[in-house]
């Protein structure tokens, strides 16, 4: 019998924290399929996370809880784990990993602590220059599409751009057995000539690689699934992605709006709603769960702020995924063979 | 009485003319309050704007048209205007406004050229280093948030921004009067020592001037209207605006998937889709018609290319307006201020 996968969860990160983590996990196990199986430790202050536990129906789920009595908060800077909170929940949950006593790591917590210490802590895999997060998008495709970097650097460097590709096309691939993910690289027009100096080098090295190349993509083209994985530097991902979040809450405002202007307006707005909510389901970050920090030695999904029971339970389900298909020792060979390759 | 106002209209330009252009001034005309009163000279090849008149009820509309025998294309390199195509709608409609024979130009043509052509024959206001195009998002109040720069410059320099925020500031004053319009930073997060170093030097111009700066603004605050005007470089701000205008295509997307799963479905839809467009009205980038390029001497209007005739009915509004409310000269000593005020 294979070893059962033990996956960590950092109890304290998240504003709905412990409940969300708890809620999660115990939902994740219930709509598990027959192939799934694992163990969860919640990592966090015992007593907090076992009042929360007593008063829940826990189910069949195996878990068991690894104390930690700091909390990093969201308004910490992200170096405080490895600098005054040793004994924190993201610390303490990140050693269990290094420690190969756990599987993965998930948090909700603060992402840039989260990146961060991962990132000292377990070490980047050979080749990469920066650990990066992408993001899944709805578009006009079953699958969704893959963006990254999503906010895990600022600074536009055309060989970071070339090793998020490499990290995404293997995740892509992976994920959504795509024999070769189309790789496009984010700009302001199609040509080649378009875009900032690091961008056009960007296209360059590209080009040259043995990636899915399909060449330079624009902001329309997210939704429009031109490409699988789209490549962009930090800054811009980051706007890009809190911009389409905000998308539904202007929907709603628009549709509260028109409600309030007559009872006819009311009416017909009642009658809309519960159909616009099934449409637009997969608009919902909550389904798509956490990403994972692509490049460090390490499986760690970082979570959304926000993140709800079914956002966790999804994350558990993302890092399930991520173990089984053994993700990172695949980026290890796909960056080694890109470097072989020039 | 005062002098008629003339509009010269790019009747080349863009992939509906000269269809859209004609029609929209038509119908631009019908629909002018009672303060608006301004003549239209179209431009671009006689034969065949004289042909689409002929089979269309022009009704009042005054006009006149200026022969141009050649056309910038779409895909022509943005100096070919000034280099090869002297007769063009572009060239001869921008030595009109250079000669101050018409008070404002519009085209939905090739938007580099218009741009790089405009900056050159017209030159730029004193204090101005770059020209700039903005949009207008709709947003959660009334008015909507004016976003530049959306793709003249992809280069990022503080100095830039500060710039662009000037100028959206006067303008954004001056159409919907706000007293002291408030500037946001598009930057990936609130604090001060966010983003690259050209965005933490534009922040701390900004600070030290005399707008309403704000200060940082993130992806979700452009919907939510944190600030009134948002400042960003020319590249995230065009990857924004056109990932923005897919929105609704996405959104049109899974509506039609969802029709076509079931019959019930598909009656749940056609009661639907009605009141959905009543609601998504002003998310439509046709009602805020073209945007003008501020920081050239004169007023040019640049329009989508693919401008419907209510699209350039909306351009010759933003025209008039522009004309009206002299914001040229506003530019020029709010600029000729900051400077003084270091």
């Amino acid at each position: 019998m294979a070893k059962l996968i033990k996956i960590a969860i950092d109890a304290m990160g998240g504003d709905f924290a412990p409940e969300s983590e708890i809620l999660g996990a115990i939902s994740a196990y219930k709509n598990k399929n027959a192939e799934m199986d694992f163990e969860i430790v919640f990592v966090g202050i015992k007593d907090k996370i076992e009042t929360f536990l007593k008063k829940t129906e826990v189910g069949d789920l195996k878990y068991s809880i690894f104390h930690a009595d700091e909390v990093v908060e969201m308004t910490d800077d992200p170096s405080v784990a490895l600098k005054t909170k040793k004994n924190s929940s993201l610390y303490k949950g990140l050693e269990l990993l290094k420690n190969k006593e756990v599987d993965a790591f998930l948090s909700s917590g603060n992402t840039g602590a989260v990146m961060s210490t991962s990132t000292i802590m377990l070490g980047r895999i050979k080749g990469v220059s920066r650990p990066t997060i992408g993001t899944f998008f709805p578009a006009k495709q079953d699958k969704p599409v893959f963006i990254l970097d999503v906010g895990a650097t600022v600074d536009q460097k055309a060989r970071f751009l070339l090793e998020y590709a490499v990290m995404g096309s293997i995740y892509y691939h992976q994920a959504y057995k795509v024999a070769k993910p189309k790789i496009g690289l984010l700009n302001v027009g199609e040509e080649s000539s378009k875009g900032t100096d690091e961008i056009k080098n960007a296209y360059q090295l590209l080009k040259s690689s043995n990636l899915n190349f399909i060449g330079n993509v624009e902001g329309r083209d997210i939704f429009n699934a031109t490409a699988d994985v789209v490549v962009c530097d930090g800054f811009t991902g980051n706007i890009i992605l809190k911009f389409a979040e905000s998308f539904l809450g202007l929907l709603k405002h628009k549709i509260k709006n028109y409600s309030e202007k007559s009872l006819l307006n009311k009416l017909k707005v009642a009658l809309l709603v519960p159909t616009l909510k099934d449409i637009l389901t997969d608009l919902d970050y909550q389904q798509y769960g956490g990403v994972p920090l692509l490049g460090v030695n390490g499986i760690v999904i970082i979570g959304h702020g926000k993140s709800t029971p079914l956002a966790v339970q999804n994350m558990i389900f993302r890092a399930h995924e991520v173990i089984k298909l053994e993700i990172i020792s695949k980026i290890e060979s796909a960056l080694n063979e890109q470097s072989n390759n020039k």
